[in-house]
């Protein structure tokens, strides 16, 4: 008798009809004699409405209250998923992230899991019960509800596997599970069964949206395996996990891309320590996630210092930069919010040399023009003109053999 | 520098546009110098679309679950209206009904306060806050979420008031405060400045339905005094309390009315002991309030027993009762879902001799049927056909003299 942690995306819970259809997979598993726990998203636009809402009373609506408001939306998924189920004939009972433990610092809207106290999920279960709980919400020490900001409901969901030592965390989306590339820009990608967890983190970072990075460390912290499914399907998925083998043949395993890219340049900055500092603290303070970050080597004390943002970021970003560029003696900032980026990812590149290389040949003789290059051991990441990024997934599936089965 | 509750139900909070009205009508209890503590309901219709999604996933929604799902509606107008205040610069907090320490027995839908932990809400209280509580709910000792049931929210708020020692407990709500007799049919009603506990309750019971009868009776054994107002106009309203003279010149201060009642005669039961008791315990099994009971004095140990429900509960109530009829030898169950009451309320009645004949004259002159009687120490009852309720208000509004001026 396994116990098994399942999660439901908004997708898979949109209405009444979807919740009952959610209802029946999680009964298959309880038939099967498996202890259940399932974390719920809010359903469908619910969060974007409640945002709203919050507009609607308040140009700057509070963090703290803006928390309480949010975590409404996956309460209400999984009473209705609890009621679904009860009506079927099954014991369940829907748990609030603060009733199901889950204990997290004060950081309101993205709040870090410190703990998950289970007690209660563990004496439902030993009454045999299916547990819903609401995924994206915690609380503090004070009682005071928090959220936990992006990719939040796979993060509790792999915390409340990982803390109940469950055998397997399955994330139920809206894919069928993890592709060699993007199967709307490559119909023939592949779905890959199994993969490890740097490689689906960089995935995650890097494009391929199935399952959160967080979540993801968090499973390779605590060994907790992951399956991604699709919860429309009974394709089999992917499954998540340290066991997969650090040497197969073919080393690249998939292409990631994302449009959703803008690079501020600030030139001409003076290379001193601390300069690189202002500028990343500001826009910490300001809220804006940085991704990439270059920084060329100086010529006569003078570098160009480059970095990523999500396009919806950018003016913001450059808000916070230009001042500091000014008063750093910066020569300016520029800015391009059309951008997109490519990149290969497997196990054990570092260790083989060519595929740099392959990969840049493979985009130069599409006549693609490479911006920006980051690396990882397992990844090589080209920023490039967004109206290319098709382009260069494809030549880079053929230039890596992706078709072939491994 | 006073301490007051004041509760605003869930029409005065149905958009935002009300709720930053409500905000500014708190803002000025603020600016006075009171600490603040608000109870809201809902918004608006939130609880019966909620109710509907239940209803969508399953036949018969779980008990604990559906009080789960309701409490968000509560949830989600506190943290707007704390929202509000917060962006019109005054520091606020929403607490849900588990925060505010509101403690409830574990009879899911209907729970009873079994005491109020003010804690946390004194704690903010004293840093200067606006403390936002969301009504209707309590969380048991297995930290299990609960409604209130009918009136909750306005008995949140009395319980709040009565726990902190609060001046009063203000109930906004969409009337005016307690009239004469019903405004919509009697539009030369008076508003009374103020009432007892008793008569309010009374009236609460027998239709004028400003403030729920758990609220009074609640602030009648804490001796919390309850003001009853708009929260859309100025009006001062109506002040419940217990320091009300008991020897008012006019007797009779208030007509009630309601239109929704239904009765149901069980005809030729044996009279002998426990029947009523079989009866009345099978309907509370099946969750029917019985309002109005009147049984005859038995002739040739046969009796008649009459008692009302609400016109929704009829069909169910018959489907209860008419197998026991058959069980206890009755003759049949006939029943008569197109009545109404009409009450005369005001205190010391009992002992000023000719109001109840002064009442079933004035309606017989009309030509007024009267079905059932009850009477209470500060109420004498009617039941009527539906059709003419609107008459006998009129007549007895005259009859009692309630035109003039106290």
């Amino acid at each position: 008798m396994a116990l098994i942690v399942q999660k439901y995306g908004g997708s898979s819970v949109a209405d009444a009809e979807r919740i009952n259809s959610v209802a029946r997979r999680i009964a298959r598993a309880k038939d099967k004699g498996d202890r259940v726990v399932v974390v719920v998203s809010a359903m469908g636009d619910t969060t974007d409405e409640l945002i709203e809402l919050a507009y609607q009373v308040s140009e700057h609506p509070s963090d703290r209250e803006l928390d309480v408001l949010l975590s409404t939306g996956e309460i209400v998924s999984s009473t209705l998923l609890a009621m679904a189920l009860k009506s079927m004939g099954y014991e369940a009972i829907s748990l609030t992230g603060a009733q199901a433990g889950i204990r997290t610092d004060a950081t309101y809207s993205r709040a870090r899991i410190l703990k998950v106290e289970s007690k209660r999920v563990v004496r439902e279960l030993e009454k045999g019960k299916i547990v819903i709980v609401a995924g994206f919400q915690g609380i503090t020490e004070e009682m005071d509800i928090t959220t936990l900001g992006r990719g939040g409901s796979d993060t509790t969901a792999v915390a409340l596997a990982a803390s109940l030592g469950a055998e397997v965390c399955q994330i139920y989306t809206d894919v069928d599970g993890v592709y060699t590339a993007d199967p709307r820009l490559i119909p023939q990608a592949r779905q890959l069964p199994e993969i490890g967890y740097e490689e689906m983190l960089e995935m995650a970072s890097y494009g391929a949206g199935v399952v959160h990075p967080r979540a993801v460390e968090l499973g390779e912290l605590f060994n907790t395996p992951i399956l991604v499914a699709s919860s429309f399907t009974d394709s089999p998925g992917t499954l998540i996990h340290g066991g997969v083998s650090m040497e197969v043949r073919n080393k690249v395993r998939s292409i990631a891309h994302d449009l959703d890219v803008a690079k501020i340049t600030v030139v001409g900055v003076p290379d001193r320590p601390g300069i690189a500092a202002t500028i990343f603290e500001s826009l910490a303070k300001a809220g804006i996630s940085i991704d990439t970050i270059v920084q060329n080597a100086s010529i006569e004390n003078i570098t160009d210092l480059t970095f990523t943002v999500a396009k919806s970021q950018l003016s913001r970003a450059m808000e916070v930069v230009e001042p500091i560029a000014i008063s750093i003696g910066a020569r300016e900032c520029v800015s391009d919010s059309r951008l997109g980026k490519v990149s290969i990812i497997g196990t054990g590149m570092q260790n083989t040399p060519g595929y740099a290389a392959r990969m840049f040949s493979a985009l130069s003789e599409k006549g693609i023009n490479i911006q920006l290059i980051t690396t990882s051991e397992i990844r090589i990441t080209c920023i490039i003109d967004e109206a290319r990024v098709k382009d260069a997934v494809l030549v880079l599936y053929r230039a890596f053999e992706l078709e072939e089965e491994e």
